[in-house]
């Protein structure tokens, strides 16, 4: 594979810590970055570590489209902790995204890490791009299903444009969709696909809030805008009326609807849960993708997937997305455009 | 993804039931399949009930390439036993491959189900069909390491053609080497990767010799050779001084070279071994991937995957073998030819 160029839209937990793991990978160049507030353009490639401690507290629980401006809990306005804007490399901005399109010439493939507490969000930042008449991979590391059809709505508009948008690529949708593509491939009939995660975050509690406040979203009671407009002192009054350890069921994760659409199983027969222990680094419960499945020769069987406790979610969705940016581009690179889910960039099924 | 029409080459075990589980599948119709003696074509899809009827005593233990026109163990040369040429839709042939060859402006994809005891046999193969113009994709379930440097050579005669080669595409390599690609996702170095295998082969066995034949290959003090010029009854004689219980250690599987070569680890951290029991249909020993590496933030973990008792030799091989094919065909329509290895068509390492 040749050498490819991105850029990281967004610096919470996910964009920093995909960052840093590409420092890791051959063939990968971070060539920007940006914040809501900064923006940082190197076509030579970014000093990563520098970056990395400028935006060291750059934690944006909102995610960036809440409380603009604000200083609780969102991005530091000062000093070393201004986010992108902190870093020598970088110059503030008031149309981060809109900078990095205008040099998206160059950059093979966007990282879009931003959270998507509205639905459209993603698809809209999408739009900009194809409205550039960008050709190049976007991906996301998204959880919703609903997310997906609005994509999917934007097909013709990417192959116009010549995108390749790799939506769900992180670790559930993404590692874990991909697995249980895989896994599938025992069987001729799919019975059910469980999806069951644990993640222990304690020391990574601050870089990830705008994961936890997610999740918040999917609990009885909650909907995606309790979640956005609740402040942090709510979202830590969730947490602490389950003693920090939240149990979810059911979850509304596009891994169903991924996994229907590349013809492995109905979304309905598509399970995920689990849990989050915000008082633990360690795992409360072992990350498993169970399949259950027929074979040709009338077998049921089931076939697992299990993350080691010892792997971070940090390590499971950087990992994956980095992984599924290089499919992506591959795909690009080969004149594919449009929308791809995890599993269609597996064996078909 | 469009309609794919295929071809099998050889209808022992994995060409025959191949041809089964495609009947379970969308967008894939059977259009040819043949031994060594017969072809059958027929562009509207071959009737898989009829043939597979036909082909049921086919055991072609020599693959083909040892015992020509022999009666023992080969196969039968008459009555309903005669292999594809006893089927009504076939025609014997003294050209089998050629005939196909023929025939493969209209075909998609063609499985390469032949045992490959010289290990130039199935490269050799492809140049008949990059010799004659093929513009599709070839897929093989060849296990041997030392393949796919032969294949690589021909890389140049494949883009040429237009043809995209997907290599080492059964269950290991295959689905296990996949498998390995995706659980190194988490990690940004690889320790290793154990693949270990059971099969429990007893009432498959007359249906698998070709495959016992070349396992039989991987035990200390046998090479290749000597497994290709054995005869049935002295295969039959290691297999008894094992008390039909063979474990295998350090095998030369291709798993090893194909996860190199798409960047996941180096092929000596590899190891594939595995227990056949030719007297039980229980698997010996649960089938499992350990990848053991260590993640961006310093953790070492091991992910596994673990293929269920229940699925059988042959659903694991040829569930993936359509797997891959589907995804080969993707890959050529798109205009990628060359030679992909499983952990190619799996997201980036």
């Amino acid at each position: 594979m040749d050498d490819i160029n991105f850029a990281v839209l967004g610096t919470g937990g996910i964009g920093r810590r995909t960052l840093e793991v590409s420092e890791h990978k051959d063939h990968l160049t971070p060539v920007a970055a940006c914040d809501r507030h900064g923006v940082a353009v190197d076509h030579e490639g970014l000093d990563v570590d520098e970056l990395l401690a400028a935006t060291e507290a750059n934690i944006a629980s909102d995610g960036g489209t809440a409380t603009r401006g604000g200083t609780d809990g969102g991005v530091k306005q000062s000093g070393q902790n201004a986010g992108v804007a902190a870093s020598v490399q970088a110059e503030p901005t008031e149309t981060p995204i809109d900078d990095v399109i205008d040099e998206s010439d160059a950059i093979d493939a966007v990282l879009v890490a931003l959270p998507n507490f509205e639905h459209d969000f993603i698809p809209r930042v999408a739009d900009r791009f194809a409205a550039a008449g960008y050709e190049g991979v976007l991906v996301d590391v998204l959880k919703r299903s609903r997310v997906i059809d609005m994509l999917d709505d934007r097909t013709d508009r990417f192959e116009e444009s010549g995108i390749t948008f790799v939506c769900g690529a992180g670790a559930t949708p993404g590692l874990l969709t991909g697995a249980a593509a895989l896994a599938a491939q025992s069987f001729v009939e799919i019975d059910e696909v469980e999806i069951w995660w644990g993640v222990g975050l304690k020391s990574g509690y601050e870089d990830n809030r705008g994961t936890v406040r997610e999740d918040v979203a999917h609990l009885d009671g909650y909907t995606i805008e309790d979640a956005r407009e609740m402040s942090d002192a709510e979202i830590e009054t969730v947490i602490d009326e389950h003693d920090g350890v939240i149990e979810f069921e059911d979850m509304e994760h596009a891994d169903d609807v991924l996994l229907e659409r590349a013809g492995v199983c109905d979304a309905e027969d598509v399970t995920v849960g689990g849990i989050l222990d915000v008082t633990s680094d360690e795992k409360p419960t072992t990350t498993t993708v169970s399949v259950t499945g027929t074979t040709f020769d009338g077998e049921t069987g089931t076939n697992t997937f299990e993350l080691d406790d010892a792997t971070s979610m940090e390590a499971n969705v950087n990992g994956p997305a980095l992984g599924y940016l290089k499919a992506g581009v591959r795909r690009n690179r080969a004149g594919e455009y449009g929308v791809f889910g995890p599993a269609d960039l597996m064996p078909g099924f």
